[in-house]
């Protein structure tokens, strides 16, 4: 079987770790490229000693690295990217420039070298930027208002450039806000946020923005089985999904539900404005009737999803472990 | 009037040259950014002794060079590009990786470190790739197939995160295809490729594709009229317009044109297929309903500017002293 050898890059992330131990259970054998920028050793441990598998430390500008990577795979899943989504005034400009646009273009020139074919890519509903179509389909304008969405869309062009001149099988995945029980704590999602600065200050929690954001959630667990499903189902060529639940859930009523978990009453205060952080898009919900039509659909809402991650988060081992 | 020092890349060009004739006709000083791997010294021999203009030799990826021009900048017009639309088999994949996409973000972090806040940007039609709406508006999906469209996809979105992130004016043009007295005699244009052919063997004409590729024209002259048009008429924000004339032209028309002007009876030789090259979009017309609403519209239909383009490289002088 052609597709038998996966290499997974950003394998050891919160996604990644998950879709490498999924792939292993199908039988692949999978490598995972990772620099540990922000993935954790933690999260492939377990996989370590299974037959079929195998890290390497590996950064994706290191072009020795990823080619010797590439050399045993028939298929690259790329989740690798700079995971911080929001932008603060005085951060780089740059980072996903380097992290997202160029790394995407160094490894699929390394598959177009080695003649890899097939690639399933984690982009995100960021790339619609503030939509007027609510729910947003695949088809709809993509207008990013960050960084972040703007080189995830670069990446997905270069993909599909990609895909035509060289007769390649491409998979995007856009994903909806994605959270699980390896959540960070570090400020980069809401929840990790909430728990740390409740962990702090019970009595009070600083909410980013007014509150009212709204966005689409959906379980680590539950991304892993849409792209393995799409991937299995879907026709040759270049396919773009999005991956979520097709409701929201707003960042107050988020808020709530990890202040109840906790057990605690704190008071909410607002940093005001529409959006978190510059960038942010406030309010979205996808439309997932694509991939629903192929015969897959999200088991939770993103209510229940975030209820279940803030619980995972609270309770699990990788807790202690967090993404840094 | 704040608006009065612009900065011009790739303003040696074919079309940027045009441009920087008409910016000093309105007064404005001018500066033209170029480091002449395309643009030639004598599109611009005549601007070189007019008050308020400058011409600066130099490379975007130059810091230095880029940074001491934005000094003196209020808008800038960034037409450099690999303006080589055309991919082979072969060819390295990274020049429109590094001649757009980078360049773009260097040219934008630069405008944002020295607060120069408006910026026109050459964007091309091809980042709408095999459009299933024709004539195509604005707002279609951008699925470019070409590294071309998708490194201007690129640069497009990383605009559109600096344009909210930084609070610029920025307006983007998705040009159909551009003819004008100065088009390209390397085969970078049918109209260039169909007269150098026919220079060097009028008895027959090979014509890449199956000639019925159809595309929307342009004159250079009413581009550049169009741009300034519409930066003088359009909300501040985010912009984004075609510019065309809203009906398309064959190939192989092109081609019956282009043998009439020079007088000869050539026999026609097909490459074959839908596409000219890899990464072709074989047929598109423009939706131009957006510019025309704003109050312009094109003087020409495609036909007639290929026609008066024909007639201008077979005469005039730039024929003799085409772009490289």
């Amino acid at each position: 079987m052609p597709q038998d050898r996966v290499l997974v890059t950003g394998g050891a992330g919160c996604i990644g770790s998950d879709l490498a131990a999924a792939l292993l259970e199908q039988g692949r054998q999978v490598t995972v490229f990772d620099n540990l920028s922000s993935g954790r050793p933690e999260h492939i441990e377990g996989l370590l000693d299974r037959p079929g598998f195998r890290f390497v430390r590996g950064d994706l500008l290191d072009g020795a690295a990823l080619d010797s990577a590439m050399e045993a795979a028939d298929t690259v899943f790329h989740l690798a990217a700079n995971p911080d989504v929001k932008f603060t005034h005085g951060d780089p400009t740059d980072k996903d420039l380097q992290q997202n646009t160029i790394c995407t273009y160094r490894l699929l020139e390394s598959m177009r070298l080695h003649g890899v074919k097939r690639l399933a890519f984690s982009s995100t509903s960021a790339v619609y930027g503030v939509s007027a179509r609510q729910p947003i389909p695949e088809d709809a304008p993509t207008r990013p208002i960050s960084l972040y969405g703007a080189t995830k869309l670069s990446c997905e062009a270069m993909i599909g450039a990609f895909q035509n001149l060289f007769e390649m099988d491409c998979w995007i995945f856009r994903f909806a806000n994605i959270v699980g029980s390896k959540v960070r704590r570090t400020g980069r999602t809401v929840i990790g946020d909430f728990i740390a600065r409740l962990s702090e200050d019970p009595a009070r929690l600083k909410i980013l923005g007014n509150g009212r954001q709204a966005k689409s959630y959906l379980l680590a667990a539950e991304c892993v089985e849409a792209i393995l499903f799409a991937m299995d189902r879907s026709p040759r060529g270049l396919q773009t999904f999005n991956l979520g639940c097709g409701d929201n859930v707003s960042v107050e009523r988020i808020a709530r539900m990890t202040v109840e978990a906790m057990g605690l009453e704190a008071r909410f205060e607002y940093t005001g404005g529409e959006g978190g952080w510059p960038g942010d898009v406030p309010r979205f919900t996808l439309d997932v009737s694509a991939i629903n039509r192929l015969g897959w659909r999200a088991r939770h809402t993103s209510e229940q999803a975030v209820a279940l991650a803030i619980e995972a988060t609270l309770t699990q081992s990788s807790w202690r472990t967090p993404c840094r």
